[in-house]
């Protein structure tokens, strides 16, 4: 009887330890909500048929709705609140948790549920409407998704922060403490350092050549060589499933269970050894976040920005080196012998250096790919701003591949249809790719500073030791620690895009002879 | 201000509305959950990689956690019976919601739910082992998982009715009113008529031969196959995902979203054949549930009975009948016209039909197939009543495949370790495959009856009549009608076995020549 009585005085006191027990369990509800709707996301346009869709878009628009319930409801905040107030017998991992639950928290605890439902279900839709768009070049079926895509993010937004433009606010929601200010000032550092040097490279006389890897290239073969690459770039292929897609990406709900769904081109191999470097980056990010926070909200990685910080530094700064064509060239040779038995290294090295402009994002080199993201950015805002519809976006995107690519844009699925993020709801989006290629950029350099041999690491085709580095300083971390944090630990200074603007001078002044 | 005093006097009052209402919230929650649980049960042993299962287990454990205690909780215990009071202002199928949430809830409510969730990481992890030990021939790896899921489903049956034998609850959970007295008076009507007729057919001079469909088979071809098979059969393939696994199975999260999980082998082309058709059965009863029951309790099969009853409904009655031979022997001779480009119609039917004792329950032939289920049968009840433990059921099944099938048992993977079912917790569901053909042999019975050209449609390759009348009488109705509802409206008698025995024996005194 007197324990009975004890329990029931205690029920009104603060009870840190009950509070913990609270954190794990809110914590473990989160987790299986997301694993379902990481699973159910990731396969929707890989496996699911096309009837499928009604029933997923449902089923996510409830789930996610529990998701948001369970993180909006007063007693999350209470629990979160009194947590704060005991931080100190929290232990390291359990502050972060309450860190990024706080942070997630506050992201939608003013968002109507009714608008995020919408929201869900809008874009459930419109990514299948988009699939089908950019197959048939039909912009014109895609456009009133457009629009009502962004009237609802700009209400989301006023309603997440009403005292923040619209676009600031999605544009944090990616990476956080950025907004059109930090990145207007990065991308005029970019293109005051890109525009003229690929004015240069285009008038040089020394143009690398891209015909040593054109050609035909089986479609089966492609996927056994998209397989190998996985083992060459350190994938754990045992949570790994890989999959066939429209556009390629990176996905899968834990850390055990990653997948990459990609897409092979018989006419362009390189296509394929980039995505699959690419993914393949992301997919190391998410396998080697620290395994006690496989349950919890640390999982994942930070930020879109550092997302993409390891996949393009895979995909570029591995992937198209001097050094790497080494290992890749044997790769090639052993699945394409009779085609590209008897490239050489170098010339395989130039091929993936072209600076030459085109049309679609995801296959352009280094050196252009920044102005890619900058005419995306710069639609975005007009969007967010009013200033355009989507009925504008193809006349502002014909004008902007020319004024900054200096193309034409002959049909809409190598236009605007080209990517599945507006589709999504990703806007705020694109902007973290350049930024992530800055990052890695300023990571390549520390690691060189830090003694890892990483051309030796990149011609050996051993990458181990670039792993290592990245893992310790960045993908252990999962979302522990934010951006900001992890480049001044790992590099001993703030973000700084320079070391970016210096390797592409002086990498494409190298190969074009400047 | 009266408006507000009028609301709160209201809420302490019935509000029958506001019931409903909750009664399609609950519903839309379940749906979403369940479509969850369903996709990630699904892909598990289809596309998981090896490292996802502790990550899948527990997501499956918190997400049938939180399903189990939105039915067991008192507030749905007491709308369900406030709706129950108020049936008569309820339309036709929220009285059949109501009719399923009460029998679901009854079955779970007083079982605690540390033991549903053990139950749920156990059958996860056990299907895991039991698929390596299937590979490996290793019956000591599965061994203890085998008594602890049995154990466990022992106390899980008593939990949910104590007054009754564990092993009669399950029987009765897979189909509803059943218990070991019924299908001892079932399998004792069908050991009556197979074991003399399986006598017969061995000492008949006329055996039909298997050799024309003999032979090795390409595997990339037989896919092809499988596809055509299931336009063959009327499958909508706009609402079906194809994977590869072990054994074959359906599953899938929703209506317009149903999975077959198959395996060919290269020198057992009728494998394939059966497999798909028979899988291809149970997506048809899932894919015709009438729309309307999608987001509820409604959609899905009524029982493992009926389930099968489909299923082996387009194996046997419709696969393996003269008939069907006929646009079967055209598909088989298009995917491989030098190996069966000759073969007769006349020949497959024979082929199809060898009454020959085999190892394997999904690849034997309709006569010997229920003496399959009766071995299983046999050791369910031994190790439910404690008579046996794991460590004896390699030796029961050898000792019983020769008293049934005259068959010695040469290792584990092709003896008791041939079937998903006992790691995945199934222990009851064997004996619906031997009900459901029986089922099946009354409805095919009674379409005839009815003026269904039954053979007219197997012979044109056009199965539009028979889907009709299965689906206007079985699948349309879901699981808002029972068995025993469905048989006797569809067929104007109850369940009645000897359509079943007089199918066996003429069919096979025919082929036989007895």
């Amino acid at each position: 009887m007197p324990d009975t009585q004890q329990t029931t005085l205690n029920a009104a006191l603060p009870n840190p330890r009950q509070d913990v027990q609270d954190l794990d369990k809110l914590e473990r509800k989160l987790f299986a909500l997301n694993y379902a709707l990481g699973e159910i996301l990731t396969f929707g346009p890989v496996i699911d048929p096309p009837k499928a869709t009604p029933e997923r878009a449902e089923a996510m628009a409830v789930l996610d709705g529990e998701r948001q319930a369970l993180l909006a409801a007063p007693a999350t905040g209470a629990l979160l609140d009194r947590l704060q107030q005991n931080e100190a017998i929290l232990d390291v991992t359990h502050r972060a948790q309450l860190k990024i639950l706080k942070r997630d928290r506050a992201s939608l605890v003013n968002v109507p549920p009714e608008l995020q439902e919408e929201f869900t279900r809008l874009t459930t839709e419109s990514d299948d409407v988009w699939r089908r768009a950019k197959a048939a070049d039909d912009w014109a079926s895609f456009e009133p998704y457009l629009d009502r895509i962004v009237d609802l993010m700009v209400r989301m937004a006023q309603a997440k922060d009403p005292s923040k433009d619209p676009y600031d606010v999605w544009l944090d929601e990616y990476e956080h403490g950025t907004d059109r200010a930090f990145y207007d000032g990065f991308f005029s550092q970019v293109k005051e350092c890109v525009v003229p040097l690929l004015a240069d490279c285009m008038a040089s006389r020394h143009k690398p050549s891209a015909k040593p890897v054109q050609g035909n290239f089986d479609e089966a073969r492609q996927w056994q060589l998209a397989r190998d690459i996985m083992d060459l770039e350190g994938v754990d292929t045992d949570a790994l499933w890989i999959g066939k897609t429209e556009h390629p990406f990176t996905g899968g709900p834990g850390i055990g269970f990653t997948v990459i769904a990609s897409h092979v081109y018989p006419s362009n191999l390189l296509s394929n050894v980039f995505s699959m470097l690419h993914e393949g980056g992301h997919v190391l990010y998410e396998q080697n976040v620290d395994p006690a926070y496989r349950f919890t909200s640390l999982k994942g990685g930070t930020s879109s920005g550092m997302h993409e910080a390891q996949s393009r530094f895979f995909e570029n700064y591995v992937g198209r080196s001097r050094a790497f064509a080494d290992p890749m060239c044997r790769l090639l040779a052993k699945h394409f012998p009779g085609q590209l038995g008897r490239m050489t290294a170098y010339q395989l090295f130039m091929a993936e250096n072209c600076a030459e402009p085109c049309l679609i994002r995801c296959d352009a080199d280094e050196l252009t790919y920044p102005l890619h993201i900058i005419v995306r950015y710069e639609i975005e805002q007009l969007l967010f701003s009013g200033e355009a519809k989507a009925a504008d976006v193809p006349g502002l995107w014909a004008e902007k591949y020319r004024q900054y690519l200096g193309l034409g844009v002959p049909n809409y699925t190598d236009g605007a249809l080209q990517d599945t993020h507006w589709a999504d709801g990703s806007f705020g989006y694109f902007p973290t790719y350049a930024l992530g290629n800055a990052f890695g950029a300023q990571f390549r350099d520390a690691m060189i500073a830090q003694g890892v041999d990483f051309e030796g690491a990149c011609a050996s085709g051993d990458l181990a030791p670039i792993r290592t580095w990245l893992r310790d300083n960045i993908w252990h971390w999962g979302r522990a620690k934010d951006s900001d944090e992890l480049i001044q630990a790992a590099c001993g200074e703030p973000f700084d895009p320079s070391h970016y603007t210096r390797y592409l001078v002086e990498k494409f002044s190298s190969i074009y002879g400047l």
